[in-house]
């Protein structure tokens, strides 16, 4: 496991950025050109979740591979990943195509095979993404900040060792916390606040903010199931969408601070729920929505 | 032009789904197989928008063809298709692949082709689709249908005739319409309703509702930049993610009838907004959930 380098107090300025010697998150995203648009790529314990990595890690390298790419026109606009399988720790590949750039927009597919066990390649995830040249125009937050306690007021939630990535992140429970007694009582909450949570979130080691790491942040977001029903049911995501609205200002803006982070439960049934998230800078800036489909059983 | 063949009174029993002359919905839907996982499809000018097809008729045709498919795993679960380019009305091919197969779950890619001026075949779509075989769970619908007037004490929308494909349906405006008048006042409208729409639709050839009509569906809201600025800007969707909750049961209650549509606009940035869509049958079971991203200019 890799310990992360300047944990202990987190710092926008960290030296660690500026050294060869990667954050945690840096090193999980690294790839190895294979050449046909083939990239070599390694699931690490660092980000362990139940099972293979952290589906949020993931869609990162997916964001940082297109940001990588020599033909990359702007910058990235959306992205959907479609989790085929458990991904197991070790190396994959993750096969990226351009399949059309336009003046200001520019298509992406990819998939991610895997060895299994029986020496076959697998499919274990697909997807598409979309990135743009912008240009300024009018605009609007039909979506403003809730009003909240500043990060300092909030106390850090100490998260339970359920899974490794959780201390990749330094969170700050508003409300809808994972539960503490799994007693599966269903939330006595109305519909809008029965499976919303809230909290404010940054990189535990102090790593700041760009376009792969609002990919991972899409995915901090525990099963709006286990809130909803206090029950620690099977579930794990299948399909994630991000939109991203944020730049570079603005991730200069955020440097290693923290984000908010909202998501609500939509729909439950025959054994998948739709949930969505929104993430704004502490200054209340929309940086992204994000919309996934979630598997769970019983 | 097609005429609606039973435009005059939709029934749910209408006499034309049992013959083989086809609703204006199915005959867009038609693919003939060219091999090799490659369908023939055809856009159609009963279907036109501004450029090209409507972007819910191309969107209905992928999901139709999925569900034709000889391989095909259950029922969709979830669809994102990213429009490249506008397609020209005429001749296509759809090229779609079954990425993997789970127990329950299915992974689709496809993407769209088409002839361009030079002689060349370009992409002008891709996208990802899921399919799953569902089992009966714990369920809750955290989204309720917002409380509103029955459609039959709703005025139908005078559709102005921009578009061809506004005649394929029947909309009575609850709120948020098409502007009247483009002067470009800016919404003063607070945030949560400044840029929402919210409408009984229903097709107003009579045609039963099933999945294909829901990919459809989710795809009726004009862009929310024209109802938040009262200025007919430029627009068009370049990314749209559907999450189906509907099963046959609900197609069956809902038949021809009416479905209750919301959208709300998020966030408007430097020529890009997403907006969030819902679904809900007459008797208030939510049917899919919708996310787009959309361009626009100024």
């Amino acid at each position: 496991m890799l310990a992360p380098p300047c944990s202990d107090a987190p710092k926008p300025g960290c030296v660690w950025n500026k050294l060869t010697r990667l954050h945690p998150f840096d090193q999980a995203l690294a790839l190895e050109p294979q050449g046909d648009g083939v990239l070599l790529g390694q699931a690490t314990p660092a980000w362990a979740n139940m099972v293979g990595p952290f589906g949020g890690i993931t869609a990162a390298t997916v964001v940082r591979a297109i940001m990588d790419h020599a033909q990359c026109l702007g910058t990235p606009l959306s992205l959907t990943v479609n989790y085929a399988a458990g991904i197991a720790l070790g190396p994959y590949h993750l096969h990226l195509s351009v399949a059309r750039t336009n003046r200001s927009t520019q298509h992406w597919t990819f998939e991610i095979h895997q060895a299994q066990a029986d020496g076959t390649q697998a499919c274990v995830l697909t997807g598409t993404a979309l990135t743009a040249a912008r240009r300024s125009t009018w605009g609007a937050n039909d979506l403003p900040m809730p009003r909240v306690r500043p990060p300092h007021e909030v106390p850090v939630v100490q998260m339970p060792r359920m899974v490794e990535w959780f201390s990749r992140y330094e969170m700050r429970s508003l409300g809808g916390p994972l539960p503490q007694i799994w007693d599966g009582q269903e939330s006595p909450l109305p519909p809008e606040s029965a499976s919303t949570s809230c909290l404010w979130v940054r990189d535990s080691a102090g790593r700041a903010l760009d376009y792969p790491a609002i990919a991972a942040y899409a995915d901090i977001f525990f099963p709006r199931v286990w809130l909803r029903r206090a029950k620690h049911v099977p579930a794990g995501t299948v399909s994630m969408t991000v939109y991203f609205h944020a730049d570079a200002q603005q991730f200069t803006q955020v440097g290693a601070g923290y984000l908010l982070a909202q998501a609500r439960g939509q729909v439950f049934r025959d054994g998948f729920f739709d949930q969505s998230g929104y993430l704004w800078s502490e200054a209340g800036t929309m940086l992204a929505t994000t919309h996934q489909l979630v598997y769970f059983k019983e």
